[in-house]
């Protein structure tokens, strides 16, 4: 059973009565629902819980974890990204929606602007695929559209993408890689584009597959890494080949390294 | 003409005899004049410097940052580290050498720990070039030897490089992978690992062709990136393509994005 | 059930007193025995057979091939290497063993020269891994040896890995990639060192570790892509957006494109 | 000076009258005359010459060669095509335009069918920079457009490039990875799309741009590899650390390999 938690901001949807009627229950409980089942354990935590609902305990029993935020990016607790993303690179599987594009754990985790152009006015997004067989496109035609959408455009401030598995045309002109895979220390990283919250795309019967499968594909079953940043000195007289010290030296042996 | 700037920790150099006499004018300063002459100016700046050295006036001026950390990671101020990313970003080239791979600017740029094994014995490290012919490695053997060096072993916590272009042996039995190249945003990244501070490394005619190689290699000659994390909004009037707004919109048209 | 099928060049075993009395069954028989169970069917055809034992039809019913060449590279058929490669696009996984970099179908598959220098004189192996908790190295430490073993030294003439999952120190003082993951088509490819046939590698229950995790991670569930190489016109009047056609044109609608 | 070779399939330009028109001394000679100039010499040679004009002394003194070819991909000679994969290797760069996606020498590069779907319709194609300031890019804005092209769409069958440089947006509602980045032993390599015969693309202040900065991307100063698939044995009595022969053997000291 692969354990998936959905984070969800939930400002929008106390805010706006537009997005709270696309989504009554919110949109992490949306999403939550297209993810269950088949294997796939899903429920959601919401920014205004304590520790943003990342406690530790809640991290080390999620598989995968799947972000939208938007309005409050800047209000996530910088401890809580850390935390994050320590998780991912103990091997927790991450999956980042829409505009958390600009969300902290991802920005933290690309190590680049993630930066982009947009433009919100309704129009068709059609999602190519480019990795044909991709287990995150599995049942999948090779293009699919979403009548309503927000425009992101090239050029998206990413690294070199792991694999590009989808790009959006858009029909005022633009085109955008909206399906990138990466990984960070043991951990899988995707980010899919679609989902602005004023439509109701995750109620989208191909989006709620991408999103499935990637939390499939996401899923390491190694156990987590215990200490995923820790740098150990390996001290002489346990050396795997024959090794007599020479030479001058600053530290003793077995002595933490500078960080 | 390249202007490189070798930004130097120098902490060791005042506190170890050792390093001290290796290096009289500083690490920094060894590898400045290294790296000096056909086409680079180089000059060095150092941590005791207001803002570290690195002003945005410095940054401006900089085509290639060179640096070399060790004991004193953890004092780097966040707002210069914030500062060098975003130089990185919009075209600067960034060169880490060795203990950097634990610096917060290169942890910043990679997203992941950047963590390793390691060993002070003064053990022989025998670097192998991986990618024949590549411009970093322009007028070096196949391998080449440093007699006494400071081991970094595997798995190092990077992400898959770009290229990687040196791998190095160890006596005592480990292996590492020396030489990575990485793009993030319009800059060029290198970490090259020789250059333990008790060991003559940066005199070493080998080590000494890399860096100034890798100098040549990160320069972008285009002009910097002005606001390299500028997410702009494209009003629906300024569609390349005929576009009509439709729908429900969260957004009032050329408004600033969410962060 | 996933179906591997392990392709054996058979030449040694038989011309060999050394490999026959290592292996008696032949090597691909040892490869297959390490493979099956736990959810892997695993069989064995060998070069002498119709075809290479690589018809359409065992290709169709081959979820993983494993191969393992040598001496008779030259002598493997141009038809089954396209045949194997367009397997592999379609999407079956592929794993190369040892001497196999250089076989007809890992070159085609490369599209580089793969060659690597070389030394058969039964000394020691360590293989670290670099990608903690890669799906291929479960269960595995950081690092295992094989006590004799023939060198393979860098630099390898491969194409840049999506992901270098293992590096091999040698005793004689060289570096290897030993285990490397492409994508070709819908295909996974894995690239794995070890397995000299004059010492007992495929004994080796690391080795065996690997190869099984190895077919597992190579397996894609969906199904084949009927035509890997089809590249089929779209009429005009097929277009997902409303086009006229203009301009003068070369092609009749629907006509077939040139190879 | 940089040496560039212009290769033209120059059969269209004979047998369609509207191709002649557009091209009047041919396609070939169309690029070259873009290409040349500031540190470029381009010459241009043609399929009808003896060894379709890339005889090992022309290919030994190109540094980059640029490949247009479309009708007459079957009927170049396979000798041909692997002495142009061999200059690769050994450091000549190679850029292939439209499409020469289908031609033997980058299928033979790329290891994969390179296919992707297609439409002769003269629609619109707008190009995006996915990565700001590429040298590729220099002097080239976020976009720009063809008013004319044949539409390529994805998915297009290519391993993951080393860089995603264009993507491509059509009017009919495809998108395209248009630019595309590889290394192959030591040569760099680029794709770019656009240049259908029928339309006067070749004429394009944009798209020259592109060519002329891919001429000088690709261009490795270093010298030509003169064996780039040779793999030499080391025997071991020119290990590089102490080492004594031990186990069985297949080879003698210093003997050959198989292929």
């Amino acid at each position: 059973m692969i354990r998936a938690t959905i984070w969800g901001e939930n400002v929008h949807e106390k805010e706006s009565d537009i997005v709270a009627e696309i989504y009554p229950n919110g949109m992490h409980n949306c999403i939550a629902d297209a993810v269950r089942g088949d294997g796939i354990e899903a429920t959601a935590v919401t920014m205004d819980q304590p520790e943003h609902g990342l406690t530790e305990a809640r991290l080390a029993e999620t598989d995968v974890l799947v972000w939208w935020g938007h309005k409050a990016h800047g209000e996530v607790d910088d401890r809580v990204v850390e935390r994050v993303s320590e998780a991912v690179w103990s091997g927790m599987g991450a999956i980042f929606l829409h505009s958390a594009h600009f969300s902290k754990p991802f920005k933290r985790l690309m190590g680049t602007p993630c930066n982009l152009s947009w433009r919100e006015a309704g129009e068709r997004e059609r999602l190519w695929l480019t990795s044909r067989n991709h287990p995150i496109a599995a049942g999948l035609p090779d293009s699919f559209e979403l009548e309503y959408e927000e425009m992101y455009g090239e050029p998206f401030g990413i690294p070199e993408p792991q694999e590009t598995v989808f790009i959006s045309w858009f029909q005022g002109g633009e085109v955008f890689r909206s399906g990138v895979t990466y990984k960070r220390g043991a951990g899988n990283v995707f980010y899919f584009r679609p989902g602005h919250e004023t439509y109701p795309t995750y109620h989208d019967a191909n989006v709620q597959t991408v999103i499935r499968n990637a939390v499939r594909w996401a899923y390491n079953p190694a156990a987590r890494i215990a200490q995923p940043t820790h740098a150990p000195n390996v001290p002489v007289g346990n050396a795997l080949e024959p090794l007599e010290e020479r030479g001058p030296k600053l530290h003793k042996s077995g002595e933490e390294g500078y960080r």
